[in-house]
């Protein structure tokens, strides 16, 4: 993508942003009303989650009543908290009607309970049950995402009847581009797309002009793989069917797009330790409290590094160039590995990278950061011998990068690999560790280097 | 999503990785033909990318023949440079038969001129206009994205009429949900999904039931704008129109897909300098090259750094401790800077922050930065106490530590904005410089309170 257009991309809400901003210091709130039934739901929830929390129950007391279910939906996981918190039961009720049922259980989770028995209590019978069987699944399963409101048919009819008993539905549920082919016990045998139903002959069977290409997504499949199936056969819906073949639901791809956004941002945020159901917004006491962690983790691997420094002080206090030139050994390393980190981190989680092919990959890193340390480890060891006039010091920075890089190579490749057989995300922790290796043998490369060279 | 999710993902395609590598040792090739057979071209695409570039060719040469041309669109740019110049031009041209009309305009860009010519030329009339008119917009525009093969309706005939119109036919282009209905002119009206015409009385007008809520997307709109409406309306398919709103093509989720993937990839890529359609496998020197020029800018940056702790030498070499203690100074300053930059980068990319509410975040980023500046300024400063067993240094490096979560702060906010102003992607450069700004303000305030208290 160039650049132009990912500017651009913002620019409609960045306009809606700055408008929701000038009414709200203003304080004439009523002019956001046409703004705010123009959106759609998921526009609403963005902008709800650039409004500072403070004003953000006053925004929302003007979203129109129909698109509240929605709007929940769409906002992350804190911006909902704060908003069911600020709601009465009645219009969580009023919210909650209408849903898809996978929708519907989704939210359900973050209601108080007093709120989720009354839209139990609220559903007929068929419902109810659709409601439970979507609640016993974890919501980052296939079961979870599922949809219970699949258009069966069987086999041995012709498609003339399936056409007649579409007319007497008379409406379909959303998203419905396929119908789901089951046998008189349930068993899920193959997909009729409408497609197919409006062009070909209506005497012929269903059985016959049936796609059985697509299996059935198990229940309990995780998210992930259900957003990988689906992104390798292009599908726009899938049935899912229990241990027993017996299809118990469909998937749309448009919950399957939020599970691929949502693992993109996983990644990204997790990268800083942050969370990606965040509030921008969040209360600062708790803000600080969360990366307090983090910069607490760091501090203690800081001091790893900084106990290294501190092995050489003799050779420090002599040889005050090499603290100045400590800076660049650090900087160098990091970002050397933090390359090698990504390119890793990145083809672990696309299946590009595993176990068996990191060996040539790691004989690659290590070439590339041979190369690169010694173009850089020359110009680096060139300036510093015409900044301190000292050609010993220059040999011992530049040898020191070169090193450096090797390593850097070497923790970027292994590292996550073996925080992935330890059950770790190496997205999660990696950056930090990573900088620790580099920086404690950048600094004991260097100023181990500088004491026997130099003093 | 749950870790254990996450690293179940990719357990299918790390055996299949494991496999290939087993078969590529014992030489015997020819037990890869089962597997390549039973992939889906996506799977296999993700399978060449991680073979060896060496290898690739011989893997390659077991891929089904009706496979190649899907396969050759999902690898990665630079491994589709490296098989199409490994491959005759008959191979090429057999690949790009039957390909749709937006994928073959994108292969059509890296294929050879010959071949070009050739695949035009064994085109009839109607399907070389069309795909010209996809060729003639940008890649990443709607234009670029888009499917010329449209099925349209007039609005003043009965639904029966299109239902005997579609069975004439005999079949629909894949994917298709939804038909288009236009003038007589060929302006886009509105859409009839399929599952209405299935539903609804035979006897009604189109024009009495078709859904004219979705807008058709402009030809020249930028592909993450297309993403974002497809997710903000929950579409599958989407009408193409020109200036004039006549229809000139469809969008389909698929292709939104590939877009909202590229996209989250390019964050995670830049963050690292890289860049996301780079080979794993790629040539060493290519590799060295390309990353030689974010080290040598890193370089620079460090060099800037050093600058600044080359102005306290006299000081260091007096106090050494402060050399200990300055790996500590620059690490939590990166930290905190970069978890600010992280959600300001994803902020201003999907919308929620813009200049308008920024000026909130910043006070909310400064008091979590004055917090954890504190809180982990006071340990700092009690550790290096008893280390060194100086109170004025202890309070030297609390200091420095809280001023540097505070400057953090202001260029994690800051220079993402400005950035943005300047039309730069902030992910490209923002860490880099982020990092050059905070080890500055560290060193510079560190050394120089230590200066003036310990000297």
């Amino acid at each position: 993508m160039t650049e132009a257009a990912q500017l651009d991309e913002s620019t409609a809400s960045e306009a809606r942003l700055q408008y929701l901003h000038e009414v709200l210091e203003s304080g004439r709130m009523r002019r956001l009303k046409p703004l705010l039934h123009s959106l759609h739901p998921a526009e609403t929830a963005l902008l709800l989650e650039g409004v500072p929390r403070t004003k953000r129950m006053l925004v929302w007391g003007l979203v129109p009543d129909d698109d509240h279910g929605e709007v929940l939906l769409h906002v992350n996981d804190e911006v909902r908290s704060q908003l069911i918190e600020g709601l009465d039961d009645d219009v969580l009720l009023a919210a909650a009607d209408g849903l898809e049922m996978d929708d519907l259980a989704d939210l359900l989770e973050d209601l108080p309970e007093t709120v989720t028995q009354q839209v139990l209590r609220s559903m007929d019978q068929q419902n109810r049950e659709r409601l439970e069987s979507v609640l016993s699944y974890p919501a980052d399963s296939a079961g979870g995402l599922m949809n219970t409101d699949t258009v069966t048919v069987r086999p041995d009819v012709s498609l003339d009847v399936v056409a007649r008993y579409l007319r007497q539905r008379a409406q379909l549920p959303d998203q419905t581009d396929t119908l789901f082919v089951v046998s008189r016990y349930g068993r899920y045998l193959g997909m009729l797309s409408l497609a197919r139903l409006v062009t070909l002959d209506p005497e012929r069977d269903v059985s016959e002009v049936m796609d059985t290409s697509v299996e059935g997504l198990l229940v309990d499949m995780p998210a992930s793989q259900v957003a990988k199936r689906f992104q390798d056969l292009d599908l726009i819906s899938a049935p899912v069917v229990d241990d027993n073949e017996r299809l118990v639901g469909r998937i749309t791809i448009d919950d399957v797009v939020d599970v691929i956004r949502d693992e993109a941002e996983h990644s990204i945020m997790s990268m800083a330790g942050l969370d990606e159901e965040e509030d921008v917004f969040a209360p600062i006491a708790r803000s600080a409290r969360r990366r307090a962690v983090w910069l607490g983790i760091n501090l203690f691997t800081a001091f790893l590094a900084a106990q290294v420094v501190g092995l050489f002080e003799a050779t420090l206090s002599e040889v005050v160039a090499l603290a100045v030139l400590m800076p660049i050994v650090a900087s160098m390393g990091g970002i050397g590995g933090s390359q090698t980190l990504t390119i890793m981190i990145r083809g672990l989680a696309m299946g590009q990278i595993a176990f068996s092919n990191a060996r040539t990959l790691f004989f690659k890193e290590l070439a590339v950061a041979m190369i690169n340390g010694v173009t850089w480890g020359l110009v680096v060891g060139v300036v510093a011998y015409i900044w301190f006039g000292n050609i010993t010091l220059g040999v011992v920075i530049g040898t020191a990068l070169i090193f450096n890089q090797i390593g850097a190579a070497v923790a970027g490749v292994g590292l996550p690999l073996l925080m992935r057989k330890m059950g770790i995300d190496p997205a999660l922790a990696g950056t930090v560790v990573l900088t620790t290796i580099t920086d404690i043998v950048g600094f004991g490369l260097f100023l181990g280097m500088g004491t026997l060279l130099l003093l």
